[in-house]
């Protein structure tokens, strides 16, 4: 199968269950929105090392929010339910009820499963919290020194999909990470996922386990580096091909993370240089969603 | 004191000992330079409840990095060093070493005690990581799918400062607000500091300990709430102000700090409606770093 | 009439008929389709001393553009349909033939009328230009030495209105330009209008002619200047106002403009210091197309 | 020559004269300063067909500016000194004079000849303007809606340079579009130059009237279009070229374009995928100064 010339790969991407929450941060201007997203969202790549999974999902215009303000939905991820509560505590006390004029507010499905997010931080408030509404929602108001901090008082958050991916192989470095590039920019327009990594791009592709140092976990995939084509025979890059990335996407379902990797790959292949687009999955046994490449197009 | 018909307070900041460390991240463009630092950086405003203090310092074009490419300082802080060399493994491992094009070098004096930051992440090539010098430094280049990672051998980190800080009181929240702003603009010009609160401003300060919840560790600042005047006698508020923001100030040394707090409140005090900057301190038995606003100008 | 607290005056923008050309830009990462949109918009506030009135109206995902890539609309104006297809030809030929990896599409109503934009850009080609399709458009490739450059045989325009407006004032300038910043997010939003002045704001309004200058046709309007209040008996400005900006909008019919309106007004209400809302006019008797503010919601 | 592997070819770009004026631009905070720079130099790419070429030049910290505001230097170019004053005279009174809080300054040598900027501006005032000194400079507070703005009585120009250059030849088109996108950030650090073109980068380079189409002064140079090779036999592109970027910079004088080149070419060769940088002239006949690459070096 090819799209504009280039090779779709045969394969599936196998992806994960995780627990995923998924709340709107609104500020008193879209860069200040940003900012609170940005810095909640920050050191949460990976749940190998960071603490959670997050990222910034979509831009909601002042029009559509509950407070009329401009905003953004984020996503924090976790595989345990009791982290993950624990992680939207502490990244939004932390980086939200810190944040200059930032509110927040459940983004979640209605019949989601529900964490007292705002119903702990309004004891912040030492007592002058209020509680009241805002378009229907319950809030609580908590008094700060620029003003008042509204929180949500209840924030959803349920079984979503984690791993979704392909990956970007092009003739060079550059070509890769332009396309990859544009392909994040395209997905950033699905709602309900999210891509966790740096820009949304992983660089460094791993192994589990390593062959010479027994004490690591995950170590590069040696067959998958194009500087080490001629060193190692099971290298498992087309000839030609000299940079690959891959994008990873987070989402509230698999038809998210579809519609994410359609739009990605869409993206992807228009820009020069990209030769073949692939998918990671570990033989089909640890993830139980397996999203086939060629049945998205 | 007035500047610019603004009061600077009678008052000192009360800062801290933190261990800093500094690190110089470089990547293809400016773009994903600036990428790769935000995500190493982010969940990171304050200790209380994030893993490290941590944010971006400065700009470094081409013409001045190691390695010919743009990039950016950033400074990660923990009040431990073990936790803090634990905080640098991770923050890089997970978000500069995933990051595309990404290169860290180590940004501190040559005197500061070392991490072995590369030394440890170099086990991540598996045998295929090579020892080799760039611009006179040892660096371990780690193949990765996308190419290469280049990493410092050792990094360095010291006994730096944290807390230094200002208060800007304004007829209302907006003013405050912009003055807080383009108080942080100021400061991201000053070398050696950052400002890890989002987008470098603290919308909520608080006491230590609470009134009415007795588990909670720090609750809100009721004398310093423009929306509590009339409930609280003992509300240190000015007439006339109506919104207050703080700039939190890490930094390598005390002339850092105190270079950043002039920078940034000779800016604030250029915006309208900005009525007087404050400090904040403990009485000065917490922190032996005394900053005195009136001995900056 | 009030919304949020904010006084909205019982009165009407006065708007005009204009000439409206909109066109699509894309290219290969959403930065630089945003680069070129923006260089051939600069310098197009307005036509009393620009070439023309332009500006970027909404961001296209790659997934709704002919190429499938990430694009801008943007609109150019001009009240004389020759000088306006004059500017279409200068503003595209110069600024986005020479942009980076930049394409054109029609972004017009098929009703509308024609302009031959890449008939006569064709010519570039000297003869190596090919004539194809995209998406069911006519359009000519140009080789160019990075690569081709891809623009509609023709592009269209029609009757739009220019001039839309309201004017926020607030209890000093930094709540109005917060506000003023907050209303042209929100309108950003809206399909089919811009914002000519830069970052969409006007700061200097002025009134025809002049007291004491007879050669000059615009001067500043004394009784708005908030610094003028005690010199100017006449002086409009309402008790507790310090600081006024305006927001003007040209669109492609008065329901764009109208919806404009209403989505930037409910944003500004919402930022701490404004205080009112007024419309600009010249008495009705200039502009055709008469927009009551209590109308819009 | 080769520097970084990719050859550096023994030949000069040839520059011309022009008339040149540099001015700051502050605003309230740097994003505003930002926003009236770009508008002010937008549609400003080439006096082929632009009113003139602009650019911004330098970003300049609120520590550093006459009013302790943050600021951008921006340059205006025209071959002729009566347009180039009418210039600046339209280009400030329509975009800086109508923008957010923005502020204008002379950041020309002192010795440079003056126009007289502020004193024609000032007539906007109607009276109501005032002399006044700032920061040891002469200049007009003239009374608008927003508060008011500064202008200098005198901004400077001399004879600068335009026209520098160097082209990025790569391997495909992203390569040549990543490395131009990078020798344009490294050239923003050099003080007083400007690359006028769209993000300073120029996609379709042109030869000097056309074969087929004599009516058109210039067109594509198809012995640079990489699609155009097998039709070509006079074809100027290395084997192994398929995407080719041009950098063009205007400055202050021949010292700041070298600087600048030499900036830019170290940059862009870092790029995976660059194999050959070049230099653009007409022989040496037409521009007086010539500026041989390798002597960069």
């Amino acid at each position: 199968m090819e799209i504009n010339g280039v090779e779709i790969e045969d394969n599936f991407a196998e992806a994960f269950s995780i627990k995923v929450s998924r709340l709107l941060i609104t500020a008193a201007t879209r860069k200040f929105a940003k900012i609170a997203a940005t810095e909640a969202t920050g050191f949460g790549s990976s749940v190998i090392g960071c603490p959670s999974e997050a990222g910034i999902d979509s831009y909601v215009p002042p029009t559509e929010t509950p407070d009329g303000r401009p905003g953004y939905t984020i996503m924090i991820c976790h595989p345990q339910k009791k982290e993950l509560e624990n992680q939207i505590m502490e990244r939004i006390g932390q980086c939200v009820l810190t944040a200059p004029t930032a509110a927040v507010f459940d983004a979640m499905d209605a019949d989601a499963e529900k964490s007292k997010l705002g119903h702990k931080l309004k004891f912040f408030g030492d007592g002058y919290e209020k509680k009241m509404e805002v378009a229907g929602r319950t809030v609580y108001s908590i008094p700060i020194m620029s003003g008042e901090f509204v929180v949500e008082e209840t924030v959803g958050f349920k079984k979503g999909v984690a791993g979704g991916n392909f990956f970007i192989m092009a003739e060079n470095q550059t070509s890769a990470l332009v396309a990859a590039d544009v392909a994040v920019s395209a997905i950033s327009s699905v709602e309900g996922v999210i891509t966790p990594f740096p820009g949304g791009i992983v660089a460094s592709g791993s192994k589990v386990g390593s062959k010479k140092y027994k004490f690591m976990h995950a170590t590069t995939n040696e067959n998958f580096c194009p500087s080490l084509r001629d060193e190692c025979p099971a290298c498992e890059i087309p000839t030609g091909v000299n940079g690959i990335f891959e994008i990873v996407i987070d989402g509230l379902d698999e038809d998210a993370i579809k519609e994410a990797m359609k739009a990605g790959i869409n993206a992807a292949v228009k820009v020069p240089g990209v030769k073949k687009i692939c998918a990671g999955n570990y033989g089909g046994s640890l993830g139980k969603c397996h999203i086939q490449l060629h049945e998205l197009f």
